[in-house]
């Protein structure tokens, strides 16, 4: 009934430390009616060392996308470009299903592939590539089809929230938070895509094109979290709130607000409790209200389980369009930005008489109310003091002229720090 | 592509609160390819009101199950037999497949309804009759395909969490935060079935059947939340804990534990955090993980919701096993009760010297031994003082042998609450 009459033939590109276990998951018959027919992998000798060895091996990607005895492919090669790009043209233009958790290349070329796979009458699945086990795209795909959706933020990148976390609970700097994630896989050799915010601003790319019918662009520029210090981590924590990097995508009218970065998060709210490498992904919709998915971001166990589900929903046939609806019908709405909002803004004021008159001055000429003001005793012989401002919602102009301005006139240090305070709605006043 | 190439003609049975607004937005096109060809409804001047004078009116609920000219059925008449019943079993015998919101129907009926579907090669879909706009039947069906569920748990009954929450916040003893809930519609003006724990029984009978594969059935004996008390809520918060009523269903070798009642969740617990009517289920899953899916547990908009994308998923035929696999399948787990876990006793101890030493005795007799004890000063004249312990864990046997004990030897007042402790897994130790 749900399943296929006749077995799916799948081949597989990449036999990494995703594609190792899926492969074996999938030889073991884990997903009824697929039948895993043929590998494409770089080291010959691979699939014997890890039991695949009665799977027969593509002489090469191109021929294995082209291979008329294959129904569809898997692609866990990796990259935005290059042999990925290539080998997924070529299996779409060849009429092949696609399954991928290739979230880079879907955030570059997503827009062109999820047209090719249109035309072909095709399905491009790619549930891995967005928060590890956390079924999103499917939710927002096949779920929310008769809502309207107004917003989808969270935590996307399982390393920053991780290293963030144990910055907070164990006292940790930057630095040694990272090498600590990095010894636990759950960071890169080099890291730059996690902390940079780059890997959560593609992710978000691809929940925009799903959630708003907009069309894929990797096209938002993160802030990145290596300029969270330890100090930062307790002020926050003193202050009432948490800090996390964020992704959001908002509708405000016919525009789409999209931002990633760190933010301070209430305490109290569910995502101020989202611990090590864990994704939370909230979304809002009418008639539906606020509806949070949340689990383990990344690592082989959940990726491999996302990858069973699309391959087991391409074996029983139900393409969808790739983002939600037909390249034809997207979406162009403008980018806005946030309008107004509180900040976060810790400073090295100089330490002298009237230094705090005059940089409340400046930041009353630039109509930056505050809320909050904490100002620590100085460190012995250090030339200024540690001061962080909580301001009351305003422009991020204003903000960021008037501590421009602190700096232009010497009033504080080089080292400073701006962040936003998270609220559910970041377009509201 | 995703969608098919014909429109699909739906009927739809009942026009109540979840019916008018359903009526409506497949009226306004929300599902393409479907199109709301007739109703089925007791008053006949209601579809008018409401909008919907264009669409047709069936003759009777049994013609409309009939009807060649329909291709599916929406039942949304209520109740666990009667017009309901007859109403989905003539559907799926004419051939048609069923979207319904009825928990009852599905957890007293659905094994047979489920292979009637199957020998019809009908759908039968159901997203709506557990978690609200919670897409949990579409996770469990389809997302974790090719995953081993070892547990789901958490709340599944908004009103019961509404009223839990709404003492807890704001000292209401239960009666009060009853009447409250049903100001605001969430409770039944008769309200049983929420606050014995019998709906979330209900829900939990279908999602062990779909987690784990074993026949639906609706023999779980509920424990409900009248018996709670404001004082219980107080104690609670005092020793790190909050109140909620939990549905769990866990895997333990070779045998199923299910159960629902109010228990213990540590205050640092995702749960503990759920306010309001939300619900919050838990998956536990390998390779997976822990998996959460959080939203609104009720109420018209989230109800639509799941109803509109069981709508869309049945347009785009794609039929699966109601309970996640084929009936001939369904395996038979016996079942098994929690082991060994920690309990909260509150009781009215005897106020006379050397009560406490005899009260110890008696659970040192039963090996039943103490985490914490917290004995409060007597009302004035009151013949009892209010005493909380909290054991380690220990078989219910157990503390039940003792409870029993106490009472027997006038140590203790009728009036005592127990409550199991939560943890992840109730079945370590």
């Amino acid at each position: 009934m749900s399943r296929p009459r006749l077995q799916m033939r799948l081949g597989q590109a990449g036999l990494g430390t995703i594609g190792a276990p899926l492969a074996q998951a999938l030889a073991r018959g884990r997903v009824p009616g697929v039948r895993l027919c043929r590998l494409a992998v770089r080291r010959r000798l691979r699939p014997q060392r890890l039991g695949l060895g009665q799977i027969a091996q593509a002489a090469s990607l191109m021929e294995m996308a082209r291979d008329p005895e294959l129904d569809a492919v898997v692609e866990l090669l990796g990259g935005a470009d290059g042999a990925a790009l290539q080998f997924v043209r070529a299996a779409l233009t060849a009429g092949k299903p696609v399954i991928t958790a290739n979230k880079a290349l879907l955030a570059k070329h997503g827009s062109a592939l999820a047209q090719l796979a249109e035309a072909q009458k095709v399905g491009l699945y790619y549930e891995a590539a967005i928060g590890g086990g956390i079924p999103i795209v499917k939710t927002l795909r096949e779920s929310l089809v008769g809502t309207r959706v107004r917003a989808v933020f969270g935590i996307l990148n399982g390393t920053c929230n991780f290293i963030l976390s144990e910055m907070e609970a164990r006292g940790l700097a930057f630095a040694d938070a990272l090498k600590a994630a990095q010894r636990l896989g759950l960071a890169e050799p080099n890291p730059e895509a996690d902390i940079s915010g780059a890997d959560a601003a593609q992710k978000l790319a691809l929940l925009s094109s799903l959630a708003f019918g907009v069309k894929p662009q990797d096209s938002i520029r993160p802030i990145g979290i290596a300029q969270i210090g330890l100090s930062d981590m307790r002020w926050a924590a003193e202050l009432g709130y948490r800090i996390r990097l964020l992704a959001r995508a908002e509708q405000k009218g016919r525009q789409l607000i999209q931002e990633v970065g760190p933010m301070l998060v209430p305490a109290a709210h569910l995502l101020a409790h989202m611990e090590k490498a864990r994704n939370a992904i909230f979304l809002r919709a009418e008639p539906i209200g606020t509806l949070l998915l949340e689990g383990e971001g990344a690592g082989p166990g959940p990726t491999v389980a996302s990858l069973l589900a699309d391959v087991s929903d391409c074996a029983a046939a139900r393409p969808l369009w790739p983002f939600a609806r037909a390249a034809r019908h997207w979406r162009a709405l403008p980018l806005g930005a946030p309008a107004r909002r509180a900040w976060y803004l810790r400073v090295g004021m100089r330490d002298e008489a009237g230094s705090m008159a005059q940089v409340s001055r400046v930041l009353a000429q630039e109509r930056v109310s505050l809320q909050e003001v904490v100002q620590r005793a100085p460190q012995p012989r250090a030339a200024s003091v540690p001061v962080v401002f909580v301001t009351h919602a305003c422009a991020a102009d204003a903000i960021a002229r008037a501590r421009a301005q602190l700096l232009k006139r010497r009033l504080i240090a080089r080292d400073s720090l701006l962040l936003p305070l998270f609220a559910e709605s970041a377009t509201r006043n």
